[in-house]
């Protein structure tokens, strides 16, 4: 069960309810009243506990579990163990999140500045939103309905955030428009000048960075995770993409919809990712590439080059997946080989 | 055009005076009295912006740009537009630089200490500097004129700062002295303990760090970036290094005049960089190293070795450039080999 | 000796009390009143001021060194310099570490509560504790005696804090269990949501994380470094760990007591380190892992299987050291070779 002390379950829902708001299909023989109070993984749930199952792996203790319910897919369902209430559904853990967030909803906004916040007075703040102790808010921001603001946050002049959006501790903003259902992560870094600037035996001379910084519909941004804005262009992230903590993104990038950069990815200056495109933890990407729709770049990986949509890329340099496995299979080989002739010398 | 929401341009210039701050040179037939507005790039500019050609990449673009003036190479001056007006310079993207600068000044400060800043009253804050809103400094602390310290920064106790230095949002200083033009951005960590302690089976036994951060004058340091106190010795920025986000430099690390260090990029402790030497994005440099000056470290290269002024090397182990894509070129080509050979056996 | 402007040195203390804060021995020739000021290297320290040699690299420094005092293993004491003192260990770097924290004791707190700190009032602190300006503290945090927080830091509601720790500025906390001696840099993300979401076409559904961030006692955790908390178990970093800079932590990650973990380096989510693992820097361990007792894991290296107890890998996919450093000779002799036979060709 998760720690009072920190998480408030809502609820209880009966299982009607949450086939309802997860669009599950209640099996046949389940009571619609039965009551749930709480989530808890298969091999820890109990009678009022509702549990998924996700991964073949797992069917062992899906059959073995106590669990009073559980999200299955239809194929799986007859594995199940006799009284275990079965939610029917093609996607069990999307089901489960569902679930999981009507019976902990995230903390809603306590609507009202703090005494301690600087708000400048032609900020216009919308209704429902909460601003935390210590929070700066510049001339002419805007921010919008329901939206929470943690404390100590700084939101520079003229920026743009729309509704039910969370801005997390200790985080800064500039020179950007974020839109609606946005999570930023505390710590975050947005609208600060790229990293740019001419060449000269004198010293460099920076380059004003004169683009902004477009955050769309509900993304995440990672804690301490840096986006510059751009330089003439913006940089722009979009709809719905995922952004884990301590990535960079650097001025002129463009993030398609529902991409999703894994922790301490870094994403070079004027590089642009379609939709969907994938990069794993610690992956880096030179600037001035194109990422197809689809791409998918693993951990630790350095693209040089433009990936074709749909393509998987490894290795630093990167190359196209299956050839990278193959040279790591020829180089384990020859060098086994090394061995041998080494001793026959 | 730059969005007037976030930047409002300077101007309008004539032509001549563009001329004078850029140090380039009015071609023959031109009038100094034309009246530029704005900046912009070759293919979107009219005729009251000036933009640039600094690669023959975009010689077409610049053929037949419409904007109204540019920055241009003696030697591709005959590929101008007629009707363009030509600013001759053998450095147009510095002198593009400079005309945005004149352009687009950063902002001033707004001299005044807000009233939620708390200073101790033993600082000492120079004649036209900026605190922001929640910023904090400490006891002993010197703050020299035209600073701008943005919201929520905290200035440790007796650190020192001087002229028309910049420190953004949230940024935390202790034991550094910081010179002077020096740009500090959101999130930065400087002066905190290196990562310094003894073995011992019953618990590491932290060293006390001894040292200072020296930041010399015309640096600047990229958002999230930390930069550890020096054990003993102190750690330096030499004078005009550029330091992008998310960069770690460890203890006594001293870097020359004019470097480069790109995002997410590591120095590990007592590592010594000489004047232009630059780490490209992902680099990693183990401990106690020299790089000689010039020298360059490609993008998520591991340098483990001390690397000679001038010398480019790349990979993880790193090589001499030629020498790794040698061995990039002698694995695919090995690798491809293996499958014909599996096929034949 | 350290800028007075930083540090204070406390002392001068008599040889017989270093040796008794430090467990060696003195020598019989030494007199035990005689006082020692300062820590110095070797080759800086004078008459008044301890050393050490920790490594036969440096026994002609000390052979020709001024210290008035030296810490050094009893093999090695023949090679002092006469007029010496010598305080004889098996661990001279850790006694000079335990000598030079004699001198330079971390600054008291200073008990009380800053004026514009925003303290809940169901919040409870520790006599003797320090809060300083800007804190946010929330409802029902819990924080020990004899803490220093740090200026602008922000404590998030019900989080609990031992005695004796040390929170930098601008840090946030949510969600965790903080024990004591616990040493938190600036800048650092404690306890915020993990990266965990369903897929789905129509975009990703988040799922709740319901565990908790615990941190056991004498742990160091570096600037701007992210601890994401729990999706359901606990996140959890072992007792007298030290973690570094810019370090990113997964949620469910568990770390065993006495792990190093050095800067930049990532820890995917469900990954368990056991006792006194090393990750290097810039490493970076897959998820769902399990490294056991003592492995150590070399810089840059991208870790894709369980690590056997003791074992060191190297490389990415990460090998077994030996064999890394076997394919790297295997590789640099076959592309030698190509050189070669392309000459031929």
């Amino acid at each position: 069960m998760p720690d009072p002390r920190f998480f408030t379950v809502a609820g209880p829902f009966t299982l009607e309810h949450l086939a309802a708001v997860t669009s599950a299909e209640l099996a046949s023989d389940v009571a619609p009243s039965l009551l749930i109070r709480d989530v808890a993984p298969l091999d820890h749930a109990g009678p009022t506990e509702i549990s998924f199952l996700d991964n073949r792996k797992y069917v062992d203790a899906f059959s073995t579990s106590k669990a009073g319910a559980c999200f299955v897919h239809p194929d799986l369902a007859h594995r199940a163990p006799s009284g275990m209430a079965l939610l029917l559904t093609r996607t069990p853990y999307k089901a489960y999140a569902l679930a999981a967030q009507a019976l902990y909803p995230p903390p809603a906004p306590r609507p009202g500045t703090a005494t301690t916040a600087v708000v400048d007075p032609t900020a216009r703040i919308g209704e429902g939103t909460e601003i935390g102790a210590g929070v700066v808010v510049g001339a002419g921001v805007r921010i919008g309905r329901r939206c929470r603001i943690a404390p100590n946050v700084v939101i520079d002049d003229r920026v743009m955030i729309g509704d039910d959006t969370v801005i997390g501790a200790c985080a800064s903003l500039s020179h950007c428009l974020i839109g609606n259902r946005v999570s930023i992560y505390p710590g975050v870094r947005i609208g600060q000048d790229g990293f740019g600037f001419a060449m000269d035996p004198a010293g460099f001379v920076r380059v004003p960075q004169l683009g902004r910084v477009i955050v769309e519909d509900d993304v995440e941004i990672g804690a301490n995770t840096t986006i510059d804005r751009g330089a003439g262009p913006d940089t722009v992230i979009g709809r719905g993409s995922m952004i884990d903590n301590l990535v960079q993104i650097g001025h002129n990038v463009q993030l398609g919809a529902s991409c999703v950069v894994v922790a301490q990815a870094g994403i070079s200056g004027s590089t642009r990712l379609d939709n969907h495109v994938v990069l794993a933890g610690q992956a880096g990407i030179a600037g001035h590439l194109t990422l197809g729709a689809g791409a998918r770049v693993a951990a630790q990986s350095g693209v040089m080059r433009d990936v074709p949509a749909g393509e998987e890329v490894c290795g630093s340099p990167a190359l196209p997946i299956k050839q990278f496995f193959q040279q790591v299979a020829t180089l384990a080989r020859l060098s086994r080989g090394t061995g041998t002739r080494a001793r026959e010398d």
